[in-house]
């Protein structure tokens, strides 16, 4: 294909997917077709010979248009948001119009500064303490990771070599293996099921702790879990607090949290992968009361910013730990020397490889500017109400417990039973779709 | 932005991106600015109010194009080749305009069949054995991961959980936290550090055993490892063979490696990121000979077949044990019953999300067709020879070793620091990207 047939595949399907957000709502949300429809209907092999960029569009829309869940339906209050918009699919085909791999600054200049530019805008405004900010004193920072389970599973890994490197120090006599196979992660029982993941990914074993009956993990039950693990010769090392749960998206107090895991050394990793983006309307901040005690913290544009999967951002407080725990330095990757404080972020993830995601979280900043992404967040949470209200209003139903953010969990006042009921019908007919939840 | 600002910024988009490569070419390779240069060039904060997509673009060009490094420039010599084309892009902006996350097969249909069916067509190019695809009758089957080193990992793991099953069956006194410290990996010191990475990552003793003088790992050279570690209580877990080492491009024999493998029930990955795309050419799979003898393979269309990033392609011969080793189920995660063969690859990853990769996958593969892509692998090897052969023809250089796929290594018969001299020199006129190697 040369420049021309570009531009003109190009924007037949710049103009197919404005007709697609355009007629959306007209859609069911879930698609009718049946398991393996599409591996019927697609030939065995791939084909020989070149075929025209027409039949790649009429193919997707015949063949995988009808096998899609519509995710930006109005009519999708499954699972979670996902995020998406104009400007983000336009700051991604940039990126990947420019197709370079920021594994280093020299690779890419622009990919590493960007980075670190749309990093320290997002911090300040989700209003984090400065520390966490590449353009503070500090050794803080932020990355762009490709999920919230990676940056949950990158902050266990870091914090078990900075614990074994802290324990081998006082007393040489340790081994490496013994210490590695005492390590002990914590989080909620009302967690992600990407945090419990974790633990199996990194090796360590994760207690779900039991959290109260508003969904919160208190401080004293970590305290507690701390202590008898340590009385069975048991470290604990990694603690996971969730601003946002699944569940019920309730928030973990991180002023009890926080000071519990500072007095026992245990690095505190904050998932806050959905709710998070709500942190730059001030009026929620108040749900992170606490987050100066956080070794890093995490959320996801991704989910509800705005910002295409994947882009998952995470400060950490001192990245020179990163750098600890995932360098593996090479020839062919050495550094370029400098003066400035640009981060080498390939040893600030796990892979190698890493594309030019900064272009779309920045694009999508720009072009809603900080106000106008305060209001889509303001917007939904007011029709989150404005539906609980509706919802309310019928004797049949309850809704509890109170609404969070975009999240509202009710159910038939007739029972389990009868709520799985409701649920079903309403899936089979494709109109809607959302998920159960225990 | 509305839908018809979106047609606007996307076409201008589109045109800019052509522009881009049709001008490539004069541009200089590496970018001609200091460490910190976009930092200071742009502004501290976020914009309050929305700006316009015209000074978006008109900033890509002025303030993030100077600091790019053109990886797609054909001057670009560094690293490895990173796939894009134009195909790619459009294909991927298509992902991007649905916005589905595909971790189950019910939320989001065609992306989950897709991906089979890409995988599939895929694995029939490349020539592998039938019980890697998902259309033969065996438990085997492709999955797009992120890149190589997910992949290494994810083979790591998977290995990992299946011995210590293993052992714990035959002698359930044993402790897992024994077993699991006692495991070890192996690889080439040719490999790449992502492989060494790894080992990091995942807790396991990653030992990097010595290539023969051809850079080529020999079967012997591992047996003796095994035996060697066996002898000292040691565990036999994981070994990752490459395929294109990062070096020189050299080929470990799997029909030595294989063997010893199986028969010490050791997991055997291929990491064939670089070059496991020539294997489309069928003159090159007698460099893949012994693949039936593998356990997991990988090799990345984001690299050398023009998908762009991320889009590793790895093919399990049984599914179900990385099932087995990534499974959290939860209830808002519940599978549909299906009759029909379609995996939930949220079991056969690391994250709980993904993106809807095949289509890019999918785009070039109908839009290239089969021959369409072998002849562009057969031009790239053709030029490295005609590259060779013009090196050659000057007496001061020496080709060594012999060129492999598109890699030429070449040398000053002066030595070391004259060629190390010749390279800052190229790099400091920023005509010409290559890399030193060792």
């Amino acid at each position: 294909m040369d420049s021309q047939q570009f531009r003109e595949f190009g924007k037949a399907a710049i103009d197919l997917l404005a007709d697609y957000m355009d007629n959306i709502r007209d859609k069911d949300v879930l698609p009718s077709v049946e398991p393996g429809y599409l591996m019927k209907m697609l030939p065995e092999n791939a084909p020989e010979e070149p075929e025209s960029w027409k039949d790649v569009l009429q193919d997707f829309n015949q063949a995988i248009m009808p096998g899609v869940t519509h995710w930006h339906s109005p009519r999708f209050h499954a699972f979670y948001p996902t995020g998406q918009s104009f400007e983000s699919i336009v700051g991604n085909m940039l990126s990947d119009g420019l197709g370079v791999i920021g594994f280093s600054w020299i690779s890419s200049p622009a990919c590493t500064e960007l980075e670190v530019v749309s990093m320290n805008w997002l911090g300040k405004l989700l209003g984090l303490p400065e520390e966490f900010l590449n353009c503070s004193d500090g050794p803080g920072g932020g990355v762009i990771q490709g999920s919230a389970s990676e940056a949950t599973q990158v902050g266990l890994l870091v914090a078990k070599d900075k614990t074994i490197r802290r324990l081998l120090e006082a007393d040489p006599t340790l081994s490496e293996g013994d210490v590695a196979a005492r390590l002990v992660a914590y989080t909620s029982d009302q967690c992600n099921s990407s945090v419990e993941k974790a633990g199996l990914l990194g090796n360590m074993k994760m207690r779900l702790l039991k959290a109260d009956s508003n969904g919160r993990l208190r401080g004293e039950t970590v305290k507690q879990a701390f202590d008898e693990d340590i009385a069975q010769g048991l470290i604990p090392c990694y603690m996971v607090a969730n601003l946002g749960t699944t569940g019920i998206c309730a928030f973990d107090p991180l002023y009890e949290i926080g000071p519990v895991c500072n007095e026992a050394n245990v690095w505190l990793h904050v998932d806050a992968a959905y709710a998070g983006a709500a942190f730059i309307c001030p009026e929620y901040r108040h749900l992170m009361k606490g987050v100066e005690y956080v070794d890093s913290f995490d959320f996801n544009p991704h989910k509800w910013l705005l910002v295409n999967f994947d882009c998952s951002a995470m400060w950490v407080k001192r990245g020179y730990e990163l750098v600890n725990a995932f360098n593996v330095q090479r020839i062919y990757l050495t550094d370029t020397d400098t003066n400035v404080k640009v981060p080498d972020y390939r040893h600030w993830q796990m892979p190698l490889g890493r594309r030019f995601r900064a272009l779309k979280l920045w694009t999508v900043m720009r072009l809603y500017g900080a106000e106008g992404l305060r209001k889509y967040i303001r917007n939904h949470i007011s029709l989150a109400l404005h539906f609980a209200n509706l919802v309310r209003s019928d004797d049949r139903f309850l809704v509890e417990p109170e609404p969070s953010m975009g999240l509202v969990c009710f159910r038939l006042m007739d029972g389990d039973s009868t709520t799985k009921l409701l649920l079903d019908n309403l899936t089979a007919k494709k109109k809607l779709y959302m998920v159960a939840a225990t």
